[in-house]
């Protein structure tokens, strides 16, 4: 194609620390390719390890968000930040979470409109507000959520999940980095049963 | 699903006038389903007769631009106006039109990572200002688009079909529009050769 | 004056078409002069012949909303989208039609501050929002119009001439359509009785 | 009308002190009538001073910038401020030094399309600069409006007339001044020559 | 330090009119300093008194705001217009009048997480509307304020100062009015007891 | 006071895990006190470690990047951000490092105004296109910082460190941290030599 996957240098597998190659032969492993934000941020060792550990951190714990609401704020906040890399790669993971093809298209676009629930919505709601407009967040918009039963600890998850990819999303668009043509299909067709 | 396509009642084919049941048999014929904006439109006749007249005046004629680049102008600016129904549907025709998988998604959320060339980003740009501040257009936003190589009957194109979509989006968001699950793999996968 | 009607060519009645000129002989047969929209379209007899199509089937039809009511509508979305001929053109319907000489340039800057009723005032505010942020409609604004004793058909009618101006405004901006200087006095002055 | 000219208590003439009356006989004398503005800030004396003092200041005096050019500022300011008393009371007034009946609308609505020099609009393009976005004043905005052949002097008045008015717009939108009748068909109509 | 404190030439206190020297030396003796806005301003002796005639009238009465009520209306819109003289020298006079050397720089970055009463956040919150969307203003915003014990005239005031600063700030930005450097730690450090 | 530091429970030091204890009592040791940030964000503590894994990859490197300059941008993006939090703790470190008791609150309020260098303000307007506007990046903002002598490396500092407190200051926002009464005196007053 001939687009590059980011604006910086893309260090190859053998050049990398071990614990770094490590984590990308095995999401290789996992995901029958790597992601290009495992290798355009390989570029700055350190930062990649904080970044994944505090990806993991807020994304594969256990707690009142399932994993497919946790990809759904991905995909809401980095819409309304308009980061390709995001909305394209986490889609891909939410439309497999949610075993839902269509969810992620309609989340990134317009969650008012996704076939969620009206406590998803609330969820999105809030995460939005954190993503565009935190300074005025207020007493009223904890105790939306907290209607729709969300856990003070739950907030905290939504909240951080979007300030975590306000950071994302800016990152990936410094650097161009360009999502992996393997990640417009994926969720989209049902896999054959074996 | 239980999401209805509009929030206002959809005819059935059998109550509608010969003219615009005969269009919607046509693009049956031809698409191998009723996209839902004949559907929901159709609860209006002579809103739906201007309506496609207008649609059709503006995307089925000759000129300097591709089909494909119609629609890029129309997947960009609906984004922008968070229109689910048209992003997800002309993002289905856009993809076939351009036999590409990705540049729908990638037009929808940021066309300056779009693997489009420099000459349909000034395009889009273009069309981006009318969408989103049309009072502001100059003489310099003409003239960008003259270097590109647009005749001024091009920029009219460019121009008046972000305005026909300004509209569309507002109608889609007013009713609810939902995009018929078929636009969403549409043009994802390679045809199989027969 | 020197500034021109339109930036594109304006053809003359000699060249077009027999339906348009009809059209165009009508209107001056009634206003005493052709409105500029008619003539600066006329480049584009398809554009045209649905344009007024479009127009006749949202503003010349019965319903629960008064000519007037209408023409507020575009005249508060006009303002709001910066077109000047709409604005002038309008403003001078809406005059007539109220038989105010005030409302016009009321509702053009601030309709909150407008010599209106309060089922008007809700009334624009929903048209507004479907003119500035349509993705952001939700069951509450309906209910609020509804609230002003509006049917959802009302309703309909409001978002399609709010849905139908941000397409003409867009249009009118991009070829610079100028207002005739008739519209500019036209309803200030009460007629003299015969 | 039933419309109150401010939501505040507005003194009779008779109660005031007599520079303040003084002055508001003196504008009655001239106009013909009383414009709102004086009896709606008399109920706060002091500050109607300072008011007038400081208006009279930067409109009354000598300069490189016509009482017109000075007008224009005001009318198209207060049209980005949506100020309804603004617009129509001194649209009036610039349509009558402009000798233009037309020029208020256009300068409200876009100044960009109105009839006036290319040096207006570069005066417009600062002053609006000043009125909506003043902290991001640059060394580029000064150069661009000497360009037209303004003075530093001229860039104080430019800029301090649209200070002025980014205050009296938001006191006009805070006591919902309503303005006089009168001022809607000023400047409108030729003076019949006697 | 070489920064000027104005884009404009400031004038030498001996070519002063004898009020406005009078004025500046009386500032000084209190304050122990000239802050430059009383140097700059002299520039234009008329605008010079008409400005200070107009902030006596607003901040040196007497009412229902306390003094350091009404310098904190003046930090918070200054902040949201980003105007450094007048965040930096209000929010001196702002830390005296209230004994709290934080709240100037609370209520400069965002009220809500201030150090002050939920009535003066409703304050705040109503200069906060007139400085940055005063066509909006509605029988609400009053109704709030009035919950919170102010009478009408308590209203006028919030307003109006915001208002007067919606004017200097557009000043202080048009000049490039700089703060003294005294003002920096004014208020910061508890005064040493004779 | 009475204000809490965090919307959310605080940990006692002896609950601490020994790393994060031990990093809590050498920034004690080093500062005189424990800011906020530590003791709020310890309340999930593997989110804690990669906050400041993160932190310190970014802020403690080397580079072409001064420290100060690294501070300016923290205080000029979470100022956009209306963060009080960063813009309180991190202006006290700026002040330390750039030994200039004005810099901070200048930078916090308008960097164009600020006594900083050309270069540091370019650098600043980058970083604060990837706070506001990061999908808008395109080629002319790198190349403006490269005019300035900023490497790619350097470039890919200022992006990163504008993305971290893009999250940061909606941390802050979301938990309510309250910044430590010690930072709003901290560098403002020369340091008595020994």
């Amino acid at each position: 194609m001939g687009h590059p996957i980011s604006r910086y240098p893309v260090p190859s597998l053998a050049d990398l620390d071990d614990d770094i190659r490590r984590r990308i032969l095995e999401v290789q492993e996992k995901a029958g390719f790597v992601p290009n934000v495992f290798l355009t941020l390989a570029h700055r060792p350190d930062e990649f390890r904080a970044f994944f550990a505090y990806h993991d951190a807020l994304m594969d714990k256990e707690g009142g968000l399932s994993k497919a609401e946790r990809e759904m704020i991905v995909v809401a906040t980095s819409g309304a930040n308009d980061c390709l890399y995001c909305v394209v790669a986490h889609g891909a993971i939410l439309r497999i979470y949610a075993k839902n093809p269509r969810v992620a298209d309609q989340v990134a676009v317009n969650y008012r409109k996704a076939e969620i629930t009206p406590r998803q919505k609330a969820m999105l709601a809030f995460a939005l507000k954190v993503a565009t407009d935190s300074a005025a967040l207020e007493d009223g918009d904890y105790d939306a959520a907290r209607r729709h039963g969300f856990t003070d600890e739950d907030i905290w998850d939504i909240g951080a999940i979007a300030a975590f990819f306000a950071m994302s999303n800016r990152i990936a668009n410094l650097i161009a980095m360009r999502p992996n043509d393997e990640f417009y299909l994926m969720g989209r067709v049902p896999r054959e049963k074996k």
